[in-house]
């Protein structure tokens, strides 16, 4: 089965590549533009029990994927 | 609203990054992998019509924040 992790900063930390793509859209020309984060995208292709490779990716999102200091992760097993 | 954007290496291409994270999963004993793949993803609110926004974005996507030689985008309206 595949997983989709994204990792995202959390909404108190700041994210310069966030703001660095906001401005280059904004030169670019887009309006109405209201806020801009960057984050991580993951596919795993995974075999297993289901309920066994939930837990063991959620760990190895909280030790490996992300750092649960200043970031948010989201995992989604399909 | 908000898009949810995911910019993933081609199949083609090499991941070098998903291969690294795949090579200390499974030092970390992880079982079952079969791939991973490592891309960006962006989330980025933005206010105006429907399909004017989705038109702009998907504009940006390939002039800006992908590269389509060696990158597919996909996005998503919520």
């Amino acid at each position: 089965m595949k997983a989709k992790i994204t990792v995202t900063p959390k909404k108190a930390v700041l994210d310069p590549q966030g703001k660095a793509v906001q401005n280059a859209l904004e030169q670019m020309g887009y309006k109405g533009l209201r806020g801009v984060h960057v984050g991580k995208y993951l596919e795993i292709e995974v075999e297993g029990d289901r309920e066994t490779v939930k837990a063991q990716l959620e760990e190895a999102c909280r030790k490996l994927l992300s750092n649960p200091v200043i970031e948010d992760f989201h995992l989604v097993l399909e």
